[in-house]
């Protein structure tokens, strides 16, 4: 079969623009954020109005998964010819929290578009990369003149992976033989730059947990006891500045052990992108670099295990002073985790180390969320050569390869479905994830949707020559 | 003049006991927090409904002392003798921020009795020990048959000593005059536990900052940036574990400049005091012991200085997770001083540590709220035998002598008087200061009163037979 004509998917992508963003708007509307219990009705919304939108796209079967928790969407089309490679997508329809006085220019739930860039909460993170799927099969379909996709195409849409996906893996495990597939596309990632297309050949897993450590059964006053009892907010601090040595390296004794470091050819890959750090300290909304002795930058955020500290808090933190010795305090960690490393033996380093720390009159309480696996796509897999070639068209861009050093649960589809996990995402570095003014460059957003509509073509023929 | 019968003060502190403990409640039901703007009216409200009960006490002036922030009190009473000597007795009728939900077992500004005991916000720090003056000077004058009292007496009570009096000195300056006093009398301290009434000898000072340390100039991603950024929430905690070395003692360059180390004499007095290290904890609802190395826990509390976290934060600290490199991170610090520092050394030694220890990237802001000097009384001022005679009666038992671990604006009042300051105090540690379920052991209250009650004609007696 002859590529797409790609004048064709360009017209019909400009044809459907407009309604397209309507469309993804109205979804950005619903304030999806599955980390807040009382959002969990708007998260439900957000599942229901994507399983309508999906109806209306094509897809023959579009159900609502429940789960324990959030509920997910999974929609299927298959090709005609039974032959045909099957592909998932993955991506997630649940957005992180977001309220106008963290620092945002407009509402994060009320979309708005300025200087072609559509600024909402989820915009990039994730709806944005899942939305451009559909305008994207109709285009394949509406190019090539067929009335299903060149792929068997699924779509898993999961609605908890901004709350680290804790009911994802026992739902892959109990609907595998629905979701079998020859290729997963996680839609969850960016690439490196809006003139460099990219595509992403890995991400890093996520281990996360709250300390709290408790002192006195009460506040007491720190004149009269102070200088005498162990204080919980300055061992909460020791514990966090122990979590680094002088080298910026994690001190958690057996932290590293696994990690699989980059070979010479990853290292290469990383120094071809052109990187200048005073650009990505611009986006990183940050003033110097710090990190891993031995390490640059890149290698730091995509290859390296990490401890950073999400939030800490203790005793008195209103306006004025408070004269105390606060009866507890907290700190939440997190732990960027590389391919070799292993979630459960995380978990027990951390609190093995922990407890070794704590001094006497202090109780520590350490809760561990559930984690996500690190996840590394094979640099020699010919379907990667698929996603490069239609993202490279779409774009008339030479592409190189990046990582990803967020974290995603891709890598329990690749261990339970045994098929490889390729990343195509289109956001840049500077959208804003998680972060107040999250947008999405437009412009971005339909070259995503005409990737896609080159992609399956390009896969089903690549499948087909595959020895 | 033969000591004032006890029998006719203790009947007449018996017959006037109803109606001082429900004035008394009067005054705790007025929420006076001055660390909390939405507060201000309260304190005026305070000072207003004190400045009304010292007239109806009898005082022939009362004052409301106006100062750029909340008002204090002030009173006096003439002696019939001119020669007579003048006592200014120093309280403060602001008090701490309280909520039911700190752990409250009723409204804290809802004064309750039980079991002996008056619980509210403020009951024995400090309204309860200003107030036994009120009723003490009406059984002086009533058990000896006066008009006026034995001394002249005037009193003064601000309304600003939880926020660390930020205007106290200013005002002492510009009113000297009226204040000038051959002796202060502070009522704001504790004594040793309810069976062994003791006089404090002195006071610690107290610094007080807040440090934020400004990183990213908004919250970002964690899995984009962590690793390769520095984290403030991560140096504020390494800021913190770096204020001590190992053996507990203050790590800030300087801070034990000055220090007037324990004569000989006042460790053996700190050593009569009957310590049980279970008691004291419970009283300190802490689990164990641990301070500067070389110190007792009464040495450490007393007369050693500290720096102590009240309070810290930064990042995310809602329910679940959020994965973000937070954009800043604070602390509350408060520093402990005794005889011999100075404030304002304090304060270079502090931000020239704290300057040194921030890395790039990182901007550190530090904020120094006004300081309370530390205050020794001369152990062999013929007063200090006045008090603890005038207690002993009251007592029926041998007085002791202590120190306070806290802090009070009592120095700035021996500095600008050219008075030596005495400390008489009726509070006991389990009185729960600055804590949730604050109280007053009524007992001790009124004989708080009785020791007034005997205290002035002691005191004029003494003066007249001083050489």
């Amino acid at each position: 079969m002859s590529p797409t004509p790609d004048s064709a998917v360009r017209s019909y992508i400009e044809q459907h623009r407009a309604a397209f963003l309507d469309d993804l708007a109205e979804w950005l509307r619903i304030p999806s954020v599955s980390a807040q219990p009382d959002h969990a009705p708007d998260v439900r919304r957000s599942a229901d109005w994507l399983a309508a939108t999906l109806t209306d796209t094509g897809f023959p079967t579009v159900e609502v998964w429940e789960t324990p928790g959030a509920p997910a969407v999974f929609a299927s089309w298959p090709a005609e010819d039974p032959a045909a490679p099957t592909v998932l997508v993955y991506g997630h329809h649940d957005v992180q929290p977001a309220a106008r006085e963290d620092g945002w220019h407009s509402d994060p739930f009320e979309p708005v578009v300025r200087d072609g860039r559509l600024y909402a909460r989820g915009a990039a993170d994730d709806k944005g990369q899942v939305f451009f799927h559909t305008l994207g099969v109709r285009a394949h379909l509406a190019a090539t003149g067929r009335t299903a996709p060149a792929v068997h195409l699924k779509l898993l849409v999961e609605g908890e992976e901004e709350s680290g996906s804790p009911h994802f893996r026992a739902l892959v495990e109990d609907r595998a033989e629905r979701l079998t597939a020859d290729a997963v596309i996680v839609s969850d990632t960016g690439m490196w730059a809006e003139d460099t297309p990219t595509v992403c050949t890995g991400m890093r897993g996520l281990a996360e947990c709250e300390i709290t450590l408790h002192g006195p059964d009460q506040d007491i006053h720190s004149g009269s006891f102070g200088g005498a009892v162990p204080n919980p907010a300055t061992e909460i601090a020791r514990l966090v500045a122990a979590l680094h040595d002088d080298h910026a390296r994690v001190a958690v004794p057996g932290f590293y052990d696994g990690v699989v470091d980059l070979t010479d050819r990853e290292r290469a890959l990383f120094a071809e992108l052109p990187f200048d750090e005073a650009r990505w300290l611009r986006t990183a909304s940050s003033h110097a670099t710090r990190g891993e002795a031995g390490h640059t930058t890149l290698e730091r955020v995509w290859a390296r295990p990490t401890a950073e500290v999400n939030g800490i808090g203790g005793g008195y933190q209103g306006p004025g002073s408070k004269t105390i010795v606060p009866s507890s305090a907290m700190v939440k960690l997190s732990f960027r985790l590389v391919a070799g490393q292993d979630p459960d033996h995380i978990e027990k380093a951390v609190r093995a180390w922990a407890a070794d720390r704590v001094p006497a009159g202090i109780r520590c309480e350490i809760t561990f969320g559930p984690a996500t696996r690190p996840c590394l796509t094979p640099l020699d897999h010919p379907a990667l050569t698929s996603v490069a070639r239609a993202m490279g068209r779409a774009f008339e861009s030479p592409v190189l390869f990046t990582r990803e050093g967020g974290s995603g649960p891709a890598a329990d589809l690749q261990e339970v479905l045994g098929a490889p996990v390729l990343f195509l995402g289109i956001s840049v570095p500077s959208d804003g994830w998680h972060a107040p003014d999250e947008k999405v460059e437009l412009d971005l957003l339909l070259k995503g949707v005409e990737t896609t509509a080159y992609l399956w073509g390009d896969l089903a023929e690549s499948w087909r020559r595959a020895p």
